[in-house]
């Protein structure tokens, strides 16, 4: 029997949040596929989706970090992290600008939580004479239908005594005009693409303020009230503008962030697809013989654009098989898992507390990693490195 | 690209103790490799070692399960089951007659516990004309160097005062004298076989009493006692049955059945090759392209000439792969267990508590197999059933 060549193998995880970085991820599941198949060549493109860990996914494919001052959603200065990228593009975080995972931000009561520290990154980032941003949308603590943003871009929101009032969802109630006079002129030749891979319009009981705003501290008495004041404010801002975007799929996203950025004529693209085209996931997997890709918790959301899913379908395209290795598999969402990943599998080792699992995930990812490329790649025996099984082999 | 043959799949597996039947692990892994390759051609071929099980894993190459009268661990009479198998053979488990899971005999101390039931049944099935019997080992509650099984067949233990005294750990110290005149002569032309997979002697720091004697209720200051009775047992019992065992691999089997069976002339193997010799797992394996073999827990003691690793070793002779899918692995058993099986999994398909993985094991093990049969046997893409993966197929 002629011995095949090693397999080439992709590695494109998320990572796994609150345990480990993408990059973590991919190396931990390197070092395992590197157990089982020592010939093996791999390439490691770890993946995000808009939230948080997109400048990392980003930056490894060059480029250069940098801090700049914006304000947070509690409207006090900071320094944010963002990527300055080759060709005058560059990557901001919802996440690591308005992130609810800022205690700061999150100290501050939603409704006067804003979204101008946006509007401050775009603007520092034109002025370095960047001409391409990357906006991720994920993780963000806002719910101010991206008022905010354009307010750090020059518009004017004004009360009914032409009174300039802050960009907030506690304010906008008394919105009563609008002054888009002001935004940076740089803007219409600027290309702003929102990482968004929700589909929800900004309001209604679909929108943002219904749908996301409880997990930000969204009052359930309050939703009405709060919805009802950004259907007031698009209502005013899309005259100003000469757009229309409220019900607009991925309006909703980020709390409304998705619908300032469509305003400002944005494209809408699912965050990994944009992270996969920066990382050059396709060229990697050129001539490739299997991707690996996972995330904390894989279920039903996985397949509304999350990075694994775009990893897949980058791969299927390639005509690369893809599998899944996750922190945890919803059982319920195996059968339309189970249409898209060649192989759904956890690294549970048995039954294990999430602490454990948490805990421990580095090496057991790469103990399942390594049983996973056994079984893929390797003949008769597990020893035999990098012969893979054929059907009807054995005694025909 | 041409279609290559529909998989032939063998499924070996042992039970999942406390939770799932061999032959329930096997449906259930078939199910799930039936949704992934639904032209696969699947063999079940569920296995045991010796222990509870064994019977139904024998029976299931054919053969009558009867129930015959004998004395369980604390003396009084009970129905035992035994199999009947063609050529004169049969099957009695320890653990269906002096079972460490009967509330009766567990009721009664370890000290006066016996054996006697074995020769009972040994002695009812010479009297249906049975030539070979096969005697599984595992799952006994008992401790009492096998005296009982030859005092069930006719072995007389006598006191000083010539008095019989019972064949017990409590009555051992009083041997004086044994008398094996009347020992059962039909045993001269009966192959008995022992189905053992450990290799403690009887007596000393790695036998029956100090190793197993603790969870079968042997106080920790009585053990000494106990090895100096059994010690005693042997040195009257060698010279009257002109055999030597007391330090053979096996002989602290079963609280010492193993010495017991081997001073009858016993051969001993490995109960899961016994087994898989009976269900013809050989003739299974003819032709098949994979092997998926399992067990409640996977450790260390998986390689100890568990039904597990008999399984992968008859599958590697016939050149066929077999994958481990159990409910647990030990992490730390990952290294010696990944140089026998090609993959070893968990059912978990993530942080999962003992209690709801044995109440859920079928439905996990049918996703877990059809996530281990795609992975093996699918193409590019998951729904590309029976369609093989090969090395360096991509866009070479």
């Amino acid at each position: 029997m002629p011995s095949l060549p090693d397999p080439l193998i992709v590695i494109a995880p998320d990572s796994f949040k609150g345990s480990l970085a993408a990059g973590q991820v991919a190396a931990a599941i390197a070092a395992g596929i590197q157990r089982a198949l020592p010939g093996a060549t791999i390439r490691q493109r770890p993946m995000a989706d808009g939230g948080e860990g997109t400048i990392d996914a980003m930056l490894a494919a060059g480029g250069q970090r940098t801090g700049i001052e914006v304000r947070g959603a509690h409207g006090a200065a900071r320094i944010a992290t963002v990527a300055l990228l080759a060709g005058d593009r560059a990557v901001i975080e919802s996440a690591e600008i308005v992130g609810i995972t800022d205690p700061a931000g999150m100290a501050c009561p939603v409704a006067q939580r804003s979204t101008t520290g946006l509007g401050d990154a775009i603007k520092a980032l034109l002025d370095l004479g960047v001409r391409e941003i990357f906006v991720g949308l994920g993780g963000s603590s806002t719910n101010d239908g991206g008022a905010g943003l354009l307010h750090g871009l020059g518009l004017r929101l004004l009360d009914a005594q032409g009174r300039d009032i802050p960009p907030t969802p506690a304010a906008l109630p008394q919105l009563a005009a609008i002054d888009a006079s002001q935004l940076d002129p740089r803007l219409a030749s600027t290309r702003l693409v929102a990482m968004c891979d929700v589909t929800n319009p900004l309001t209604g009981p679909l929108g943002a303020t219904a749908v996301f705003g409880p997990q930000k501290g969204v009052q359930a008495q309050d939703v009405d009230a709060i919805d009802a004041a950004l259907a007031g404010y698009d209502r005013l801002l899309a005259p100003a503008l000469g757009r229309h975007a409220v019900d607009a799929a991925g309006a909703g996203a980020a709390g409304g962030l998705g619908y300032a950025l469509l305003m400002l004529g944005a494209q809408m693209r699912p965050g990994a697809d944009i992270v996969a085209d920066c990382v050059d996931l396709d060229g990697a997997l050129a001539g490739a013989d299997w991707l690996i890709t996972g995330e904390g918790r894989s279920d039903v959301q996985t397949l509304s654009g999350k990075a694994p899913l775009i990893a897949c379908q980058r791969a299927h395209a390639c005509g690369v098989p893809a599998s899944l290795l996750s922190g945890a598999i919803d059982p319920a969402a195996l059968p339309a898992l189970g249409t898209h990943f060649t192989g759904c599998f956890s690294l549970a080792p048995g039954p294990i507390t999430v602490e454990q699992a948490m805990a421990n995930a580095s090496a057991l990812l790469s103990d399942a990693a390594e049983q996973m490329a056994r079984l893929r790649f390797t003949g008769t025996h597990p020893l035999e490195h990098g012969r893979p099984r054929q059907a009807g082999e054995g005694l025909h």
